[in-house]
């Protein structure tokens, strides 16, 4: 017996997951899976590009662990475009992947016990992240609008005092929704007012439907860590994400990254470089990967609405998620097995579920994954257990 | 200002790091660095296997938090090899990179105030990690032969209960010596004795000088997680490391994997898998490795025997560093800015401190990064302000 961190024990153990593992089952249509479409991976234009890096010998060693030069170049290209004023390189901070930069802001900023604000339902990755750190959560409810910012004030009002608030602003993973303007700059106010940070995740806003990524929290203060990824805009497989904000975190982050895996790979951050930087390249892949998206997106609803008479779904106007809720009161979670059976998967809400609604009525699914009769298929299978399960 | 946390305040800040970036202008041939020689990372190799592998969509989504299972096996029966008994592959979790096996084992079996056993001088990278995990640091003594076992043996009798034990068992970074096979066996018999967990950090085990890489210290006994890395075998940018142990370790580094990072990269995972797979190529290109680092490791000692006579050198056998000591007590960490000056750097012995010894009048050198008359020329820069500093 090899006795393990009771630190540990703060990490929530996923009896959940699992079950999930079985919608890896080459028979199962996985709707649970955060997966981009693989059809849509520029597979040969990273092929193209890692030949060309592997012709200079630094992209085979160790990088800077801020990251490489170029991408970090780009990357504040893209970001000024975003947040409409200047973000320099050196507030670019590459990650492996934007997981990585969740955990990493967490082992900067946060002591054990500090306050910290997450939206309800609440992006597993964040979680376990907080958990891990022994923040103290306090979390915060979503409506179409997004965070209810006002509820927010509320609390803050009342005394709270977080260190960081975290949302997931546009296209959230699981709700689907999109934090409206009005909100973006009240959260942003709030942030100096009270002196927190807001950790602004976001790695579906360039997947927005109508081509325009929501302007960000970040265009509306400076109090803002912006994280970003290549996962969902060009492959999961490169493992590059990024977060930018203060320089002052930005160098803090820096000295923790380095312990914790050194440097993200030279070879896949030049792959990145390459791509974001060729525009007529990178826009054309963009506005492809959006319309399919979006057409999946809309079999998906069509179907459920259809098929599904009754189920509450969520309208996507970009992103990969749709939220179900079961208003007669399906258990979600009881219903997992039977859809496994039927050969379909998805999420239970009550992986979601962080404050007091246990969301065992609600689900979500990804509808990237598939193309369009394929996911109808998908939601066919659900629907049969489903009416199933009514009768 | 933004306020960090409280426990970053444990990890060591490093002024000297600041001097080290020197060692990066072109004008400086750095000895400091734990580079491998540019001339001998593999890519045009590692870009036919990245074509390859980006033919099959797998490798570019995201991968099981464990890793790829084509490179877990060929670990596993690497593994199995050098520790002469079967270990499978549900014993090897793939990380980014070995300095991230570290931190996530650090994280999964170390509370803030858990003892453990470092050996002293240490590798730089596990006391950034340990630090930060709030682990209380036991300073063992090297001599020639490694770790003194002796030493530990005795302070576990009088009571020490580390968790951890920490070794570079094989050409030690930065120390370059190697833990004798008598020493190996009782180390293996204390942690069962004692109940703690070995950590046998092996990045370099494979640049045995004879091409007889030392038999591990997990040959004999179970309670050792060994840690390996692609790093200096095929190339750093690959960003592939792993860890192989007891089940319930790999399981539980998995758990925490999951929130540091997800996956490590599919793509990189499916290079290093076939790299190391290819048993025809990868032993030709180890042999080359192998020959080429100790031609130039016996450049340094004969450079250093020649032109700095009087400073101690270890002997290297394997690996990629040298210790010098400087008897006439040059202050190494005073020598590095007029090193740098004469454009030549190396890392004081501070850096590498942990227990009572300041190790000021000793440092560390890199011999691989360069040909055999760079490396001279190098410790003719270095003997050039050391006779100077002495007059």
């Amino acid at each position: 017996m090899i006795p393990l961190a009771r630190r540990l024990d703060a990490v929530r153990g996923s009896a959940i997951r699992d079950l999930l593992t079985l919608t890896a089952r080459p028979d199962v249509l996985s709707l649970a899976g955060g997966l981009p479409a693989a059809d849509l991976l520029p597979r040969e234009r990273i092929a193209t590009a890692a030949t060309l890096a592997l012709t200079d010998p630094a992209n085979a060693q160790y990088s800077a662990t801020m990251g490489v030069a170029e991408l970090r170049g780009v990357l504040a290209d893209h970001e000024s475009v975003r947040a409409g004023r200047p973000v320099t390189p050196d507030q670019v901070v590459v990650t492996t992947g934007s997981q990585q930069a969740l955990d990493l802001l967490a082992r900067t900023l946060l002591d054990p016990g500090d306050p910290v604000v997450v939206e309800d339902p609440v992006y597993v990755g964040a979680l376990q992240v907080l958990q891990a750190a022994g923040a103290e959560l306090h979390p915060v409810p979503l409506d179409g609008d997004g965070m209810r910012v006002d509820v927010l004030a509320d609390r803050l009002a009342a005394g709270l005092r977080p260190r960081l608030v975290h949302t997931v602003s546009s296209f959230h993973n699981p709700r689907g929704v999109t934090l409206a303007q009005d909100r973006r700059r009240a959260l942003a106010e709030l942030a100096d007012r009270y002196g927190f940070l807001v950790v602004e995740d976001d790695p579906y806003g360039l997947l927005a439907f109508d081509g325009v990524p929501p302007r960000p929290v970040a265009a509306y203060g400076e109090r803002v860590v912006r994280l970003g990824s290549a996962s969902k805009v060009l492959a999961p497989a490169l493992r590059v994400g990024w977060l930018t904000g203060p320089l002052e975190v930005c160098a803090a982050v820096e000295r923790v990254k380095q312990l914790t895996d050194l440097c993200t790979s030279s070879l896949t951050q030049a792959i990145a470089a390459e791509l974001l930087a060729d525009t007529a390249w990178f826009d054309a892949h963009l506005k492809q990967v959006r319309a399919v998206t979006a057409e999946r997106a809309l079999a998906f609803t069509d179907a459920v609405a259809e098929l599904l008479p009754g189920v509450e779904c969520s309208t996507p106007t970009g992103g990969m998620f749709c939220w179900l809720a079961f208003p007669d009161g399906t258990d979600t979670a009881a219903l997992l097995p039977r859809a496994l059976e039927a050969g379909v998967g998805f999420v239970p809400g009550s992986a979601f579920a962080v404050g007091d609604e246990p969301r065992t009525t609600e689900a979500r699914c990804c509808y990237a994954s598939y193309p369009p009769e394929t996911v109808r298929e998908a939601v066919r299978r659900l629907a049969s257990v489903v009416h199933t399960a009514a009768t």
